[in-house]
């Protein structure tokens, strides 16, 4: 029943969360902590202080931390639960799964909603924008995704908080997997929700996710909240009262966490977290290239969080045979999740280093050799572009 | 930062989750696993095929172990809001915190919602509710707490499930703190849903809950799902199509789930868990009796799980003294949740053995003599009474 024995270290992780994490996060879960004592929940407070002080947003400007139990979409969609007022419309400017995903929160939840797509190789129109937000004024709020997981693209939220306040709109970012490494301005990009994990660039382990608001924002709508559990303003209102997680939290999870912030402030915070996976990347990217392989999008607009690459043309390949191999060596890379083409992904994120990265290369090149395939993908054919033009931009 | 040094041992926690687990469990949890890995998948489905087993209910009849990330409250949440539909109207049958919380979540849902209540000293009065199922049609679901947490009362779920079946209702029961150790037959309780914790009797950590239900029940309403983290189809659906979750897992959480599971199953399963609880609440019942505690419940209604005790009438009593002192000691219990009295609790789940109540016991007795208190609860008032009588039982 136990696949990965005590006597074989760990798969390292290539993937975008869960990811590797160090040792001495995972020994902090070696403690039961009870979740009404006050010593438990002193740590928590000083974790929610240090999620401000990674946004570099404070407490005295009104901004709170609220971690919330469960996945990072729960944290998504708490904040259209909560904060979104009855009659409010969210636009979601998309070019991937995730931000696909956000509709169907909104379907869900039955609150109107419009999207504004791009191609999935494509940074979102500003001016279409512009004009949907000038022909709409029943749009109160943007939302967006910063580092889109699908393709690794990294998508210009400044560009799109600026709009969001010219035309009076609260704007939510998706920021699951850029939070930590990516600097991310608030005040520039006019963010009003961010919501992130402790399991991507903080390198924590999943169970929760934090919503990073203001007060007055995440309580205007408090008596229309739509879910119990998705209720952001009472979970608030929880620690306000007494410091404690409404219903019964993570708590190995949150002490987890409590040591890799430690760790994060140790390596040198977020300066320091985006030079090593940009280092991560480099020789992901330089390696890969060199066996054949290459990378779905332009470098203009990739992030050094998770890259996407086109899966070889040649027909001696094949990504389950392909992951099966890596996996047996010991790495785990991650399938695609593209709709307009045949792609796998490698994320460079976690406790992983340099030297993993060329490991994982070293033992790409032995499976290629094993599978003797040409790793160059297919040209593009006329079939996708005319599929890339029928992608529609309006919902 | 961190007042648990590893220097000494964590304090035990006689509160009714997060509980003391074993060294094993937490050590399981020293693994990163990914969530798209086959490896991990099949332990996920071996979960869910225990949790079936445990339940002694089977797939052939339709049923299915449904994990989702999130509290146990999410769990509860997720069956009103997936499977309630538009027409519906659910009536909780509520005696303490945990049924008044249902309430709130039919509240947010705004699914049109009845309660039936009784004291919280006191079992449902089962000729009220089947007055209330003849007079009101429209009721399509009924909800009760199995073991209400709130004072440990044990209520009687079979006769409501009788009552829900011969009025072709559906029954969701919350067995939250009673699963794994107290025996429940879903033929005879006529069970529709049922929703517990990884982090109660079957003594895993906290950060997911499961929903047993039948298939066919989980997916009849699922156009109509309130929510996406709480569409419990959509999760059934994802386990079907590829045996995973649909959004990140908590994979270290369930990793340690794995293993509760297997030492569940090593030490006898629901009969010996029963049997050592009940144990555990002998010695702890006569321990805290002989030092002048009082129950707050008559034994006839009271679980093995937790106790409610009443507050020594003494002024020299105080309870934020009383828990500090017994904390320092390495004992956490839980404070009181009751609205018709002071008292506080003390679950007797989780890790814990005889010897580790006979241990809390002597600590109380020191820290009762240090504070200098009669530990015996002041008489009923006729205020009280009053206060009793005035509890409305329809809402």
């Amino acid at each position: 029943m136990n696949p990965d024995s005590n006597a074989t270290p760990d798969q390292l992780l290539f993937t975008p969360g869960p990811l590797t994490t160090s040792a001495t996060v995972k020994q902090a879960m070696l403690h039961d902590a009870g979740s009404w004592h006050f010593a438990f929940n002193d740590r928590v407070r000083w974790i929610r202080e240090q999620l401000l002080s990674i946004a570099e947003v404070s407490r005295a400007d009104g901004w709170e931390a609220v971690p919330m139990q469960g996945s990072g979409t729960l944290g998504v969609e708490a904040v259209f639960a909560t904060c979104v007022p009855p009659q409010g419309k969210v636009c979601v400017v998309t070019n991937g799964a995730y931000g696909e995903r956000m509709l169907r929160m909104l379907q869900h939840l039955r609150i109107p909603h419009i999207a504004l797509r791009a191609l999935e190789n494509e940074p979102p129109d500003l001016s279409l924008l512009e004009a949907m937000l000038e022909s709409d004024p029943a749009i109160t709020h943007l939302a967006a995704v910063h580092c889109e997981t699908t393709t690794g693209i990294l998508n210009p939220i400044a560009g799109i908080g600026r709009l969001s306040r010219r035309f009076c709109c609260l704007f939510l970012v998706d920021a699951m997997s850029s939070f930590g490494a990516l600097p991310i301005n608030f005040e520039e990009a006019c963010v009003d929700f961010l919501v992130s994990s402790p399991n991507k660039c903080l390198e924590g382990v999943p169970g929760f996710c934090f919503v990073l608001a203001r007060r007055e924002t995440l309580l205007a709508n408090e008596a229309n909240a739509r879910s119990l559990s998705l209720n952001l303003a009472d979970q608030l209102r929880g620690f306000e009262k007494n410091g404690q997680f409404r219903f019964t939290p993570p708590t190995h999870t949150l002490l987890a966490f409590e040591q890799a912030l430690r760790e994060f402030a140790l390596e040198g915070g977020v300066t320091a977290r985006h030079q090593r996976y940009q280092a991560n990347h480099r020789v992901l990217l330089a390696g890969l290239r060199q066996l054949g392989f290459q990378p779905y999008l332009p470098p203009n607009l990739q992030s050094c969080i998770i890259t996407a690459f086109h899966c070889p043309a040649d027909p001696r390949f094949n990504f389950a045979e392909f992951y099966r191999r890596l996996s047996e060596k010991g790495f785990l890379i991650y399938p695609g999740k593209l709709t307009d083409a045949e792609t796998f992904r490698v994320a460079n994120i976690g406790h992983v280093f340099e030297a993993d990265l060329r490991a994982l290369i070293g033992a790409v090149a032995e499976v290629q050799q094993a599978m003797g395939f040409d790793a160059r993908p297919a040209p593009p054919t006329s079939d996708d572009l005319a599929r890339f033009q029928s992608v529609p931009l309006f919902l």
